[in-house]
């Protein structure tokens, strides 16, 4: 690849610490199947910012096992998922939630986003007992798929509302990074770990090889759910691989700064697009930018660039997406926006 | 109950003649599982209407086996469904595709229908692979959900549509005899032998005690199918209590008879409605009857006859369902109709 | 079919007392989804015989979908079930518990019997965490799929070990009046009923047209049953049509006295048999024989009677399955002794 | 841990060159999900020493991933496996593949093996059609999970007995390398891309972090296995890690270097441990030695080595699990055997 990627944040490998710990700590035996010491480590860490919510943690290779995980071990056969219909277990796994056997019910995202009126509106029109699947857990991802953020009020909104209609609360983190970490929030870990009855915090698109963390702050969907983890496919041997690099994420807030850094690369690129004079088809809130710009200069920019057309916006000019990430470097942000600059002088 | 009802098409036993078929074959000994004398020859009935198709045919005990026998013996695991929003298999039967692990894509419905064009933005809009499941049956109900029907010319180009591009296609016929007994029907069940790949034949709500017929025309989906019949269930031991019936719904036109007796009921009543000036928020094109009412005559009507209130239409009137059946009297759609022309004078 | 049948207890309908009833009722309107008055009805007529544990009562249309439903209703996904391997589960339906999700652990069975030991081996065998399926629900047969029985203290000993060791008891009743009827048989519906966390009573083999009764005394198992009536496709619209038949079977002790009708028939045939010499392959508990005969007479038999051959004796000898119904006519009965007594002399 | 671990091949991480590799390669932008240029690269070794067959090569997580896609991908659902009662996906996958619907038809193993008989044997008991599921995919580990070896005549034969009989055959090879590489090994990955219709080389437990490549020599079985890959969780968004491990295993022959090494240290184990006078549960073929020592024996040992108690062999004595691995020091080896023969003398 000569053209330098914006398409993701998932495009280099791991940050140099945690290659290095991988390094240091190779040869040292270790107990299989997660009940190594650095995964126990990593354990207190993240515990360490939940207060006195005290969940279990567990980790796995990939976001959709993660969610494939959370759910399915959360649910009986005859329960249903409530998500926004852009969520990401509705859009982009392949029927892995469905593949387990679980309905997922969609409601008409609202920024990206879940809304107590979205959720209380499926939950009337899935009330026509035996007939309907009986919804039991909400799903929603922050950021969400398009970079928003949901405020701490909405989720304590949220929140609420599940405890009142008995419905389990699932925040997929996929890139829980980038939200707590981006200007405008005003969540923590411990906010979540409150609100929640389990989540997900993405360590692949924050700079790990591969891993995410499953936090279970709900008593009641703890027991059991190493059962799960090995049934389908998630337990690894070498469990080792993923707890070290949750424990260097989470060590002295790596996993923060890289997030931040994500970010900061995003508000960069934003601004100087915007000062060049183009509008946005969402605000960037995090590390997902979605720009609306002349096709002539679309062509331009793939000839150094690599990025999503997103979609067309009218007959001349479309919306791109953007992605930074931990690795992006600032020379690249400024070349790109240069090019923008120099389209429009 | 001593209010008549006009809830449903299933709220008494079954047609005479099929009690009566019932009892003089009852000590007969026959075969089990569906291999009896009186499944074969209602087979032969069935495939008589086919012409050169002669496809398979199998008896099962409800609507929901049918469609979950039909959609999973015909999928593997990574295959989706294509379904409008409001077909039975996605608002009445709590998840049981689901269940067997397939998602469904749902599109919005015209007229409680499908359409080319719906069939094909679904395509479109699930071709990210293999990040989306691969949507490869598609699946319609005919009459509708909402009492509709499809014309020959719709269901053929929906049919070619499937052909072009790789999809199966799934006719739910629960109320099928409806549909094809319906004034402005032009479909023969030659026609959906045809145009369909599977499909199923109700009897539960044309006047059988229980019993769908499933009909494949597909050859490629013939093979095994009772490997699955006998997995969910759906195989009985006493195979010719299905069998028997068919073959009586099919030896003399019943089956054509008894829905053709509804779709009239439904339609003195509908008239009878109109003529007192009221509207209808679908039109009655089967048997059910959609017809807007004062809430305050709806209260009257209450006293004397059960029907489901659908929703509210304005502050003083509502929409109301209306189901007529091969069972219906014609002395009590009378009395309905007397009732609302009262109310008006 | 020229030749008497001794293949099975499904090969006739149902007992005219049951038709009659069907005919009786035909045309009043009633309630669907199993809310009929019949349904009712049967539901008090069977807690009636279960003392103070009063259940919930369902009624489905086949005996595997009795087990998919108690089953796939009481386990998580990571839940096994241990049965014998003679169970009708593990051998007749094809993968049915599998295709739910749940794995079966198989014991050998002694006398197609369950032990408190093969179970305890069974646990033994499966205990380590979390890389196998935790064993939740026992499954057994009774009377078993070779017509033994099982003893109040042999219950009691399996039902107090599943106690202790936190596990789940389901009873098969496919032929659970053949067994309660049974000369030697010294357990009741209220034992089972306190003894088993689901059971369910067949109808179908002593002679209902179809129709099982799932037994619900547990009440953690009874929550949201319905939910899992429905995914599975068994919520039969015309409910009545189950209800009635359950009602009409224990009115007045019709249940009872058609099983005790084919074990007399069973008895009967195996004392001729013995009395002409031969052996049997498992004792005659039920209604279901096994004798010995030699290949010549076998042959000479098939002429005028279809019956299964169950394994190979020696080299000159097979099993021979025969079982006996609530339609079973003692001059068959007579006719088939007589031709093995012709035989002998 | 102080003591020195013989428990299993995974105790370590990963072998130096690998994680230089991943070292050297970081930063290098790369498109995710499996399309990155170390992942094809790795593809092209592997096909390398495949012969004409050319196979699809894709990379998972772990070896139950390997046999949950392999396996669900390949079958439809009234499907069966057929596979010895010490198979991995029988006892240590926690019923994951149960999860995916499919039964699992256990015999007895010959050495831990499956032979042509035993397969015979398992099709005729599961021919009751359709009460039965259908047997259609056989599967078997090399090495197998008690270290024992299958011979290229062994293979052949079950090949052979699987196309006569309509069977696919998996090979599960999380310990392949350790097969391939045995003294008494004359098979070759060629002859398994001709022999088997799908199989899988473990990573994990020759030297890698994580990671088990699936190789699809029948054609029929490569198409849409993304979609499976993606269902499942399976599919990394950075494949490079998996990639560029196996490309790095299969570069230069490290992957049978590393294979040889442990199954050396095994040798050279059993032979010291034979030499102090001592027999074994089964013969040393691989990496797994399951020497029969005396208890206070194993009492001492214990106080410096980490292993497995197998199971009791006698009053006084029980069989020990010991695994070499890539790893494995020649002098922990030498001292284990140091305490072996001082306790003899």
């Amino acid at each position: 690849m000569n053209r330098y990627s914006f398409l993701d944040d998932y495009s280099e490998g791991a940050h140099p610490d945690i290659l290095k710990a991988l390094s240091e700590t190779n040869m040292v035996q270790q107990t299989a199947y997660g009940d190594d010491a650095y995964s126990q480590e990593a354990r207190t860490l993240i515990r360490q910012h939940m207060g006195d919510v005290d969940p279990d943690v567990w980790f796995v290779a990939s976001g959709t096992l993660a969610n494939i995980l959370t759910i399915s071990s959360a649910l009986r056969s005859h329960e249903a998922v409530i998500a926004p219909a852009s969520g990401h277990i509705v859009v982009r796994e392949t029927g892995a939630i469905e593949a387990t056997g679980h309905k997922i019910i969609t409601v008409p995202p609202v920024d990206g986003k879940l809304t107590p009126d979205s959720i209380s509106a499926a939950l009337k029109a899935n009330a026509h007992f035996p007939h309907m699947a009986k919804p039991r857990l909400v799903y929603l991802s922050n950021a969400t798929e398009i970079g928003t953020l949901y405020t701490k009020k909405e989720l304590e909104a949220i929140s609420t509302l599940c405890k009142e209609r008995g419905l389990l609360l699932l925040l997929d983190g996929a890139r829980l990074g980038a939200a707590l970490s981006a200007e405008k929030n005003d969540l923590t870990l411990k906010d979540i770990a409150e609100l929640a009855d389990i989540f997900w915090i993405g360590g692949t698109k924050v700079g790990a090889l591969l891993g995410e963390a499953i936090v279970i702050p709900n008593p009641e969907l703890r027991e059991e759910f190493r059962f799960h983890i090995k049934q389908r496919g998630a337990l690894l041997a070498k469990g080792r691989v993923l707890g070290l690099q949750f424990k260097e994420l989470f060590r002295a807030g790596l996993y923060f700064d890289l997030a931040r850094h994500a970010n900061g690369m995003a508000q960069r690129l934003s601004s100087k697009i915007s000062n060049a004079g183009y509008r946005f088809a969402a605000e960037t809130e995090t590390n997902q930018l979605f720009p609306i710009l002349p096709n002539v200069l679309i062509g331009k920019l793939k000839d150094h660039f690599d990025f999503y057309i997103w979609e067309p916006h009218d007959e001349s000019s479309s919306v791109i997406r953007l992605v930074t990430s931990w690795a992006t470097q600032e020379t690249q942000v400024d070349a790109f926006a240069a090019k923008v600059e120099e389209f429009v002088t």
